[in-house]
């Protein structure tokens, strides 16, 4: 199993699209897919290109944001589109603010509902999560086999926090053509014992591995995974989320 | 960046040498550790090693796991071995026990403090966590240095749900001889905005990428990743572990 970073895909502006440009970079690089890859993209890339990234200059931080920001030395303007972004307010303490985004029935669960600045374009805008990760992979899937013949999963990533664990690692927040879990349940281990709870978050996991082969200071915001046997199927990116009826920290 | 399963360690048996186990079963499958590389070891095996695997016929379950088993089909012995080896409930509802291991200042939060019954020996016995996992790395890092000459990072990995998002991932628990974090905080990202809270567990990234190349059924408890430019350090996986006093959700 190996992780391949796409380098020089160059910037992504509203409207175009990121096939064609890994695409393109993947033939500068003399590269090229094959069948039984999987393609990891950062949020970013799609964010952008789908223009869901917002000017810091327009908006008008209320008065509650501007308080907090400035008590904890964070941007208001961000706190003010993470706000916008939630559907409700999960933890607002100790200069963190983790929030529930309005995707689905019940959203993502992650710091600022992953409204951020970084590797959007210097500090002047903020980039938004895509408004349905699941769909943008869908079509970057589809506009893949259509310039290529093959059918690659495609993974969109977000950098999530963990309640209980010190710094950032990549999920899954969209995903079209594999099973995000790998399901063990029922199945023996090697010592006969029926497995009973496992099913592994495998979408999660790719990419994890995807942000530790690209880093945040490459420039490079996809990844090919190759030689991990993935199981095909519908597979979104929405079923990693636990259903708020299983959701203990509520 | 590569994932390479050590398949045939055979059975760990306690006051087994892992080491011993792991360059046997490279030496046999006509591969051999290189400068560079990073071990990933799931704590079942080093649990074993260290004879912290519990017969369940020795357990006399209190009433209140009993009656707690009961009402959700659970194994009441694993979750009196679990009450015992927590320092404190986080949560025990709807069938799900989360609690705070008894390791260091503040331990580990995880489901039934990591007592589990799979891949131990068909569901006779439960493995509990290492005692000191860091130390544990630490002493297969020695070991393999010994036996090689080669300074191998180690990372001893167990799996790990979730608050907001189904299926496990694996975690790392242990670790000697790298940086458990890519701290990126201060550096400017390809736009020139300078990082502020961008620390990367890459120490959990690499355990979720061994989790996927060897999975729960193959009998690869080790795993080599070729390839990622680590950083040198004491990294101690317990620095992974949040501080209470910054812990949203007790």
């Amino acid at each position: 199993m190996r992780a391949i970073p796409v380098l020089g895909m160059g910037e992504i502006k509203p409207g175009d699209s990121i096939a064609d440009s890994i695409l393109a970079a993947l033939r500068r690089g003399r590269r090229k897919l094959v069948a039984g890859d999987i393609l990891i993209v950062t949020h970013k890339v799609v964010s952008k290109a789908e223009g869901s990234v917002v000017a810091l200059d327009e908006v008008r931080p209320s008065r509650a944001a501007r308080l907090w920001a400035q008590r904890y030395g964070r941007e208001a303007r961000v706190i003010e589109l993470a706000l916008r972004e939630s559907r409700r307010t999960v933890r607002m303490k100790k200069g963190v603010l983790i929030t529930e985004t309005r995707h689905g029935a019940y959203g993502l669960i992650c710091a600022n509902s992953g409204v951020d600045v970084s590797n959007v374009d210097g500090g002047k805008s903020a980039a938004l999560l895509p408004k349905d990760p699941d769909r943008s992979a869908q079509k970057l899937r589809q506009a893949i086999r259509r310039k290529t013949g093959l059918d690659i999963p495609v993974i969109i990533t977000d950098s999530f926090g963990r309640p209980w664990r010190q710094g950032l690692i990549e999920a899954a927040i969209g995903s079209a053509g594999m099973r995000v879990f790998r399901d063990c349940r029922g199945q023996r281990d090697p010592y006969g014992y029926r497995l009973q709870v496992t099913q592994e978050a495998v979408a999660d996991a790719l990419a994890g591995m995807a942000g530790l082969a690209c880093g945040k200071l490459s420039r490079a915001p996809a990844c090919v995974i190759r030689g991990f046997a993935y199981q095909r199927g519908r597979g979104r990116a929405r079923d990693l989320i636990r259903p708020p009826a299983q959701d203990l920290f509520r």
